[in-house]
């Protein structure tokens, strides 16, 4: 098995930050892109669940309605292609049963057999936990598929920006998220920096290994 | 600059799974798992702001007490390395304060021209959020460290089992979190897997990307 030498690891997360500025005349090859949603949809999840959906915008109009709605960040505009981090706002047996279903189609599984894990996981996320706890518990969720898309990105040589700053209220009204089921949770811009970006040669800032990791 | 190939990529993410027995014996090397330490530190956070620390287990005698305190799963303590992803409970200006001098030292950048990047983050962060708000945010952070320390070690070779089945209170005691302001928010085994762990050959289960991704 061919791994990667943790040299090039750690060049990589070196290499990377918060595009601030992107180059709109470069996108993402096809083939690239396919491999990075790709890599979003092996995201691990807890139990499996993956309770998300990944938006991945690319639509001029489109773009320039959600700049709008991240007050005026150009990123959203100027990069290849925006990724809008949606959760589940209220997972439930539905969610559960429609996962466990898959589980028996790919594994073969009697479905009976899975009784036990349907339990622990409508024990788990569902009984006695309001909609705002089970948000809460997807919206984590959804951090994973960001830490994986960046360093995945990173790898790849991809430039990238992840933002908060954006009126989620707004962005699902213009993607029609609410009547999925879905909130915008967090988003990432992709593609490359432009050679003007001034962020791109800040030393990173990082506390010391001594005061963010203890050994016991 | 070097990169790594799409392809490299995928295959390590589908290599990867939750790993639920691990090999007692096979620890992960020093230097690899300085790399995966030094990948922690580098992973981005909203701000930067980094409001977390990563306590990293390797003591047989705490691992017990933490297994105890992990619903018995045996993971915890067959791992060669266990992390415990802490969030900071309640941000508030000290923290910001802290960052902000860190940035004004790594970038020799005077501490006036970052006053208004401070009221960004007070206003954002402190004024108007209660503590579980704030905590809210600090454990969606402490997830992005999850996303990228799993996809980093998939990518060094190196098995991982997230795990969000744990007493958090009692991680806390064990660990001495609460007076630090932190929380145990989620936790990472990591080693090699046992020749025996029948999940490694499970085919993996992900809903198609035309169910978890949509293009606009």
């Amino acid at each position: 098995m061919s791994t990667i030498h943790r040299d090039l690891l750690l060049q990589q997360l070196n290499w990377r930050y918060a595009t601030k500025q992107f180059d709109p005349q470069r996108k993402i090859g096809s083939q690239d892109w396919a491999a990075l949603e790709e890599a979003l949809v092996l995201t691990p999840s807890s139990f499996g669940l993956q309770p998300w959906k990944f938006v991945v915008v690319t639509e001029p109009a489109v773009k320039g309605k959600l700049v709008a709605a991240s007050w005026g960040q150009q990123q959203v505009a100027d990069c290849s292609h925006l990724v809008v981090f949606a959760a589940k706002k209220n997972i439930g047996e539905t969610d559960i049963d429609e996962y466990l279903g898959l589980i028996a189609a790919v594994r073969s599984a009697p479905r009976e057999a899975l009784s036990g894990f349907r339990d622990m996981m409508v024990g788990g996320l569902v009984n006695g936990r309001d909609g705002a706890a089970r948000y809460t518990w997807a919206a984590r969720q959804v951090y994973i598929a960001l830490g994986n898309f960046l360093t995945s990105a990173a790898l790849l040589g991809i430039d990238a920006c992840p933002m908060e700053g954006f009126d989620a209220a707004r962005y699902g009204e213009i993607l029609d998220l609410d009547r999925q089921g879905l909130a915008a949770t967090v988003i990432a811009a992709a593609g490359y920096r432009a050679n003007g970006d001034k962020y791109a040669a800040l030393k990173k800032v990082r506390f010391q290994k001594n005061q963010v990791l203890a050994a016991v």
